[in-house]
């Protein structure tokens, strides 16, 4: 089988560790599969390579950054090639250009138009292990691109569907996908398979685990992605673009953000237009806004509450008091200290009820519910950020996510 | 007027020293000329990278330490590129890929095969500044290559030759090329002028300036380079292809190695081929002899003598001894304690004397002089090592090199 593997910064962090995923390689490599690596930049690298940028240009054109930051991927390709190498592993480097990887020209945050793969495919059939730097690109022109953070991901899935790769393995400082995060949940159980919905869902309710648009990727590409860890044995989680079967468990996983704010502004005219006239200030200064409710008020007034990022609390307060005076709204009022939490799954689908028993188990726990929102496989609801841990631990145990296996693969 | 700047590792070793260059470049710019800047990597940063390759691989390909070792200089044309356009300053980086640098494909120590200008001459037809990465290249089928170590100067000549520009000017940590190292000899001053020829005599003599290639490439191309300190003011040294005038000084600057030994093997049979015998063990074992001296002796024997680095004294000994037995010869003797001192100039072509002078000089100062060797524009003189200060000061002041001044241009 071809497999395409990724290793990301904390497993390419310094010559150990380099030494270790030479290994892993390797024994890859011997037990018969063809391989090709992805690496990202040793980790600490590019922020380090960022902060110098910023140290002689706050406004640093974008080019540059690009060309500055994809050396940090560049080198760990060499070193791991070096380190093969001595394993008696024949190996070969390739940046962006080389292999290459033609992008857009948006700097910063590429988009892959394609990849030639004929250098890699020579390497492959010759027995030697290409190693290629991720999260680059070159343009039509020559110019070096990046891919955004985490773009390595992306180069790993891309390059697995663009040579056709039986499966592509991100290896990462975290051994799967989980149930909820183990920090806060200590019962919290690796998911051996999930669909990709699922991942997405989780994805962009705050589970770091890979970067959304990799996973897109794997319902584009129709490849099957695994995370799993550099450090520790196991199989880690399977990432699929298949249906589950009849016996997958109604709630495969439950996601959280701890970074959230909320804003209100009251007693505004209920008339049409008006959520467009709050919001457009607020997107205007660059703000995403999350959850939204709309009230309907009595004497002809509504309320509109919102979220936003915690770091966006202060200029998205001072915006909606500027648009409570157009309005002339009634008042507004903010909170910044709110936690998101949502409980992900496809067998919500097919399954009255999950709301019900997601709100009763934190009615149980005396929590207060301030706002809900919903999606075909998930439900996210805002609370109180000190009720953070006590929620997630009744919903993992409400949800039996310590107990139900997923059907694995 | 089009000039190639090149700036060295310490120029560019932190932000602070990249910003002086920045201010450097924008002056020259604003100045209205046409610029393109080659820069070398950070200082030490390099040697990081070998140290971090020799970690992994004790015997790295030579593909992959170009590959890593190239990112180097990437990083500081980007980010020099940041600070120019931070001061208002049109700018653009260049890897050796994107000029392209296209070189030969022997790694490590590449050579320039051509250079493409077209782009490089849209930007300074648009005003743009180009900042190349020196160092690199690529050979035709885009692997990335190196030239060597100081090839950012070799970059910066073959560009200024391949654009046609006036002058080089390679901004180092000395202000120019002097009559002798000031550490040695406080009088000793910098040199406006000089020829290829003496500057390349003083750099085979052990002044080290600029890589040996580079000066040749003066001649090769016909560029005028000028050396300069980017942390003082001062218009440097200027080194031509020219010939000098006739109010040219006999010597223009003494150059030294204090790193030398001397082996002598006493009483070999004076027959034909006898010194190739002697000397193949030790070219074999990539020992690199510099002064070689052949006594003829009485009963048919002979003396030879010669100098190598002192790293290599101790198996030089060895592998002479060897010889001696093989050749029954008298005896071995060594000395690890030797200086070479050089006189050149251009003017001895055509004045008798100046070795007559030099010898007397020393025997002034009761310094043995223990070999010599001429060419015609360069004497050299192997000496104890204990006598290399006072010998050197001797010598500066017998040919008032800290009065004449040479014809500036």
């Amino acid at each position: 089988m071809l497999i395409v593997d990724k290793y990301g910064g904390t497993s390419v962090a310094d010559a150990e560790r380099i030494e270790k995923v030479a290994a892993n390689a390797a024994a890859t490599s011997k037990a018969g599969h063809d391989l090709v690596v992805v690496v990202s930049a040793m980790a600490g690298e590019t922020d380090r390579l960022l902060q110098m940028s910023r140290a002689l240009n706050a406004a640093a054109p974008p080019r540059e950054v690009d060309a500055l930051l994809a050396t940090g991927e560049v080198r760990t390709s060499a070193l791991l090639v070096m380190a093969l190498q001595a394993r008696k592993v024949a190996a070969r480097s390739y940046n962006g250009a080389q292999v290459p990887v033609i992008t857009d020209k948006v700097h910063g945050r590429a988009r892959i138009a394609r990849i030639e793969t004929a250098a890699l495919r020579r390497d492959i059939a010759a027995g030697t292990v290409p190693v290629v730097a991720g999260f680059q690109g070159v343009d039509e022109a020559g110019n070096v691109t990046t891919l955004g953070r985490g773009g390595s991901d992306t180069t790993a899935v891309a390059l697995a569907a663009a040579l056709g790769a039986g499966e592509c393995r991100i290896y990462t400082d975290v051994d799967g996908v989980y149930t909820a995060d183990p920090r806060i949940v200590p019962e919290a159980r690796c998911i051996p398979r999930i669909t990709m919905e699922e991942m997405l869902e989780l994805a962009s309710s705050g589970a770091r685990v890979l970067q959304t648009r990799s996973v897109e990727l794997v319902g584009k590409y129709r490849v099957p992605l695994r995370v799993l860890s550099s450090f520790a044995p196991g199989a880690g989680t399977l990432i699929t673009c298949e249906e589950k079967k009849m016996e997958q468990p109604l709630i495969t996983g439950l996601a959280y953000s701890n970074n959230e704010a909320k804003l209100t502004i009251r007693g505004v005219p209920d008339r049409p237009g008006v959520a467009r006239q709050i919001l457009s200030p607020i997107a205007d200064a660059h703000i995403n806004v999350d959850m939204i409710i709309q009230n309907v008020g009595v004497d002809g007034t509504t309320d509109l509450t919102f979220t936003v990022e915690r770091s966006d609390y202060k200029i998205g307060l001072e915006k909606l008091r500027e648009a409570a005076v157009t309005l002339a709204a009634r008042d507004v009022l903010g909170d910044p200290a709110i936690a998101k939490i949502s409980v992900v799954g496809v067998g919500m689908r097919s399954h009255a009820g999950i709301a019900a028993r997601m709100f009763s188990a934190l009615a149980g726990e005396d929590i207060n519910i301030q706002m809900i929102s919903t999606s075909e496989i998930k439900i996210s609801v805002a609370i109180d950020d000190r009720h953070l841990e006590a929620a997630m631990r009744a919903l993992h145990r409400e949800f039996q996510l310590d107990h139900n296996q997923p059907p694995s693969s």
